[in-house]
């Protein structure tokens, strides 16, 4: 049904409908793939919510000194965290912050370059998130590919 | 517990801690008043989408022929559209779209200008959404208050 939908869209907006879901984000150039803003386990809420106001994105992805994703760190977030009463100013690092988090969190949500849009749209909507970190095989970030970019190229 | 950190947040940002939360978001200009981009339930799915993506915002109110407002098309929306097989293709008014919504969909969380922050910031949580829609005592529109509009108070 995801096929049927984006197959008649896609039509729609002039794009050849034959196959664009079994192309890869790669191939279809699709998502964010230079300039992430990311932060680490020890970033300051406070930058965050500058990288948020002046970058207006919706995430973050949290990395380690190598490049990995470890987590995510969404606006969200932010408001979840006025729920807690246990830290106690906005310099406290992203770590700390996120160490209340609901036991709900399912973890990052990831996708490859070699992902397909159909693969990827269906993990968009089970995991019922906003976007999908792409990593490398060795779970290195390499792009985000958020709802935006689909609804852009849907309508372009 | 929420006045706890945004006290401590607006402390930390310069602003006066005492009494912000008991202010309204008049008092305080807070939110989106003016160009509210909107959508009727006639409007076409690719009009909202087109708009989405050239506002860089994440939801429209619906509102009636005299500016009442009726429900909200929110960007998660249209992938959630994408698990429908009923519908056809992008020119389908909003509301048939919406017809397919999930039965858990609460409504449209609205506020007024005379609310205050704390009010506010607890609405949002209990909500769990993104932005509240801003309405006189006649359910007229007249703003919007996102998540984003609360971080860009906090960073600033
Ligand atoms: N952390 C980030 N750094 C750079 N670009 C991003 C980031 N998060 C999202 N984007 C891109 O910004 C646009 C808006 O994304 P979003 O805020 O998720 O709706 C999309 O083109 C994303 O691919
Ligand atoms: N439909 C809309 N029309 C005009 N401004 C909006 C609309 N929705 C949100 N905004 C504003 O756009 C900014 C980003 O909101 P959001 O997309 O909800 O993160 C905030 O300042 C909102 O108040």
């Amino acid at each position: 049904r995801i096929l049927h939908f984006i197959h008649l869209n896609l039509h729609q907006s002039g794009h050849s409908a034959i196959g664009i879901l079994d192309m890869s984000i790669d191939a279809l150039n699709l998502g964010t793939r230079e300039n992430i803003a990311t932060i680490t386990e020890e970033t300051p809420i406070i930058d965050a919510l500058n990288l948020f106001a002046k970058k207006r994105i919706s995430a973050l992805p949290i990395v380690d000194k190598d490049g990995v994703v470890i987590d995510i760190y969404a606006k969200y977030d932010v408001i979840n965290l006025a729920r807690e009463r246990t830290y106690t100013n906005l310099s406290i690092p992203v770590k700390t912050a996120l160490s209340y988090r609901s036991s709900d969190f399912e973890g990052v949500q990831t996708c490859r370059l070699t992902d397909t849009l159909g693969e990827i749209i269906n993990k968009i909507i089970r995991a019922n998130v906003h976007r999908l970190i792409i990593v490398d095989g060795a779970r290195r970030l390499q792009g985000i590919l958020s709802l935006s970019d689909i609804l852009s190229m849907l309508v372009r």
